[in-house]
């Protein structure tokens, strides 16, 4: 018996809930969970389903293809730990947060290595039993540091995601087109109010009496990506910008630990730079 | 082409998605949305589908119950608007939002009357042309006083649910016997905190950090039916009792209207004392 | 025996507490509540207190002026019902949810009166008993346009606050420098995010999880001035942009309503752009 | 230049803030921050000022002394990093969380060990360098287990503050008599929601919607005590009382670390076993 979690992004038409459920139903497989969504406007139709039974994983990928419209996007995995790298750069709270919960066993994850471009948090990773690999991007142009960032990350194998943990410098497009709905950042406001330096001081200068963070998938523009998760939290006039980014902390490890379990559960699919999650 | 809402609580086997996608699918039935959820701690399966299609209710009706295990609770539904009656002590800000909504259209609801035991909101309601009927209770002990009620109800025709927007009296069995599932009510706590009489002054002596309010369908037990929706807000040190009644007022009247939608929605499912909302 | 609001907005320097403090204990006043907020990057001292005491008004603003530095902005008030304007378009939920409180009793206002550029609304509030003045933009330019409210304002008598309950026309620098900080707007969407023309349509093209209203003084720049009050409520894909905006006109009345309420007691202080709320 | 958090908890009089404020101004002390409240009810005074000055700590005191009413209680604190005590049981979330802020340089605390029941957790705090000390329960009754660690206890100097991070064993009066409002303990429901054994469950079981986390400072009344901090999150009835749990650790780490730092700061005040918190 096999436990596979399927997903399924099509154009809509009649049937499909019909056409899946009716192979799941004759080829014996056990639903465990199951969840739809229609959206009317762009006509696409998304599933995800946990099933167990006993096809083979591959036959049933191809099963699928032959129920389901050409162009079809269809994804059979087996549950099991993701492969993730985490980037940071001085900030200890995102990262503590994964590294915690991955001790804890609550991540599906695999984490391969932390890389950062300081040196400051080596003595928390390596606590962990994780590699850490520093580099610095002194003397060196964006392009060169990237340059070397990818050269340690191909030293990873099979890299699921690469999670930014309050990694504080922009990555150009040439290395995101590399990692394509693969790089989850955090973004320490509520987006989109309040993209690119220093959210924290802008929220304190416009005067907002709340402020929040925002897990997304990075694309080539900047704080632009689709929206994973986001959350907030109450702030008044008597918060300092040091406060608000003191207390914004909290919103924001638990936004980006919230969406990096959606990720490694399958939960996500993206499209028209939105997100759907069951 | 007519719309339907369908409605399936049943005991839980394989297919039973299957079945009924094979239904809609034959049937050319097209679906706007669909949403299943499987209890495996009790085996229950929860179905809420809205179609589109050219067959009549009681046909789709028996084909579905044809294809389903005996047992099942089946409901397929016109959207239309239902009839709705609301009970009222004193308090102006619960009735007042529900009649707002319903001037404004926002509610598939007609309201046949308002029920209270004063006349103090006598002048409200008739400002939006709805029957006002005091039933007092002066002198009269609860059973005389809910036998008077009743029978102003029953000169009302089918009524859909009982809406009781901070109605201050209890209702006995008898009462709520004749309306199992009908009834909503707004508690002014967050349930199960503070049942009973007063759970400002209760929240208020306890020292709590956020109030809250929980509609709930009525049952035999007081406070103890099954909850539909909830929210809270924060206080503080500084709230007096009055104060956190006041502010719970806003959190009151939209977890009231929040439920009645969902009710009128055909959005809620009841077991187990608990509801399934989609 | 008098009750006053003091309300001292000063550059902040040593004693200020102790000499407005003094003041109260000599003139034997009772002090019911107190807050101050000194701001440390603009060295602004800000306080309110609540007195009960014997010295009349004028006085107490007379002491006050002799110990606090000059250029202190001092304001002595008798709690009384203020004067309202409320000004909307054609949507009746955060009008209405106004009109309700207060009919409850629960703003220390008097309405003067709703205009409108609509008759839609004049139903709804001369169920109330108020004054309705439909000022049609039709035809007419928008300097024409303002000049017509303006003459209807002028009508009233001591207009302390103009509310904008959803009214959909952009006001100009010249209507709004009639009125420096008492026009409260209720901005649908969670400022700074989403300025400008149907935000509910800009959050769902940003596919964003959390949506919100804003309350906030308008000033010159549109969507720019101080903000009161803020609150959000949770989204996802499943919304769309009319789901959106159903869900956050429950948002927009409670933060409106609750902005209006700080304003009437006397709760705000503007500078820098921002609030400081006791 | 020192810099003192002074705490006043007095029986209500006039001139209070006047008498603290003149002797201030008087000694030349510079005010940083200032809250009061009154409690009206309780006729009960509250102040915490922080200010700079020139005069000695114990001078201060008994300068505060002779202007405030007999038998308020007067605290005068230099601000510095106060001594904790963690017990836990076997979970890792709210322990790893304070380990992580205190490693981060968030806490003003130091941390003298952590006691546990169970070696689970163990490999964790050595990972930080904190001294661990097991202290089974095993083949012993409750007495001799609460002796054994106030034994150990008894091993650190000048313990501020015991933090319970989800220590699963209930504390009996004489254990607790010795640290009044010095133990904190996180509860995992929305107190007085559920109270005693896996609130999870309970939530579950009364199908509620909103979950939530409870700080509190511990007394003989199991999970009765002064509530310091709440926080609360959304569910549905698609969670198990496993996902409620799971979810529920983000809210209780970020509660009882809000509440822990909230006390390492001096701004709880405890009476009528509640809390001001300023």
């Amino acid at each position: 018996m096999a436990r596979y979690r399927v997903l399924i992004d099509a154009n809509d038409e009649k049937g499909l809930v019909y056409k899946v459920s009716k192979l799941f139903y004759e080829s014996n497989f056990n639903i465990l969970t199951n969840n739809e969504f229609v959206d009317k406007v762009n006509n696409k139709f998304f599933m995800r389903s946990v099933v167990d039974g006993d096809m083979e994983k591959e036959k049933l990928y191809d099963e699928l293809v032959a129920v389901l419209p050409k162009d079809s996007r269809i994804k059979v995995i087996e549950p099991k730990k993701k492969n993730i790298v985490i980037m940071a750069t001085k900030e200890m709270h995102a990262l503590g947060d994964i590294l915690l919960r991955h001790q804890e066993g609550e991540l599906e994850a695999n984490i391969l290595g932390v890389i950062s471009n300081y040196d400051t948090l080596e003595p928390l990773v390596s606590k962990f039993g994780i590699p850490y690999v520093c580099v610095s991007h002194e003397g060196l142009d964006r392009a060169e540091h990237e340059e070397k960032i990818l050269a340690e990350l191909a030293k990873f194998e099979n890299i699921d995601y690469i999670v930014l943990a309050k990694y504080m410098r922009i990555l150009t497009p040439r290395f995101v087109e590399n990692f394509e709905n693969k790089i989850i950042n955090i973004h320490h406001s509520f987006l989109p109010a309040f993209i690119g330096a220093n959210p924290y001081k802008q929220a304190y200068d416009r005067g907002v009496k709340i402020i929040g963070a925002t897990a997304h998938f990075v694309n080539n523009n900047l704080d632009e990506g689709p929206i994973i998760a986001q959350d907030v939290t109450e702030v008044n006039h008597a918060y300092s910008w040091k406060d608000m980014q003191r207390l914004g902390r909290d919103v924001e490890k638990v936004v980006l630990s919230r969406a990096l379990k959606l990720a490694l559960e399958d939960r996500i699919f993206v499209y028209a730079n939105k997100t759907v999650i069951f």
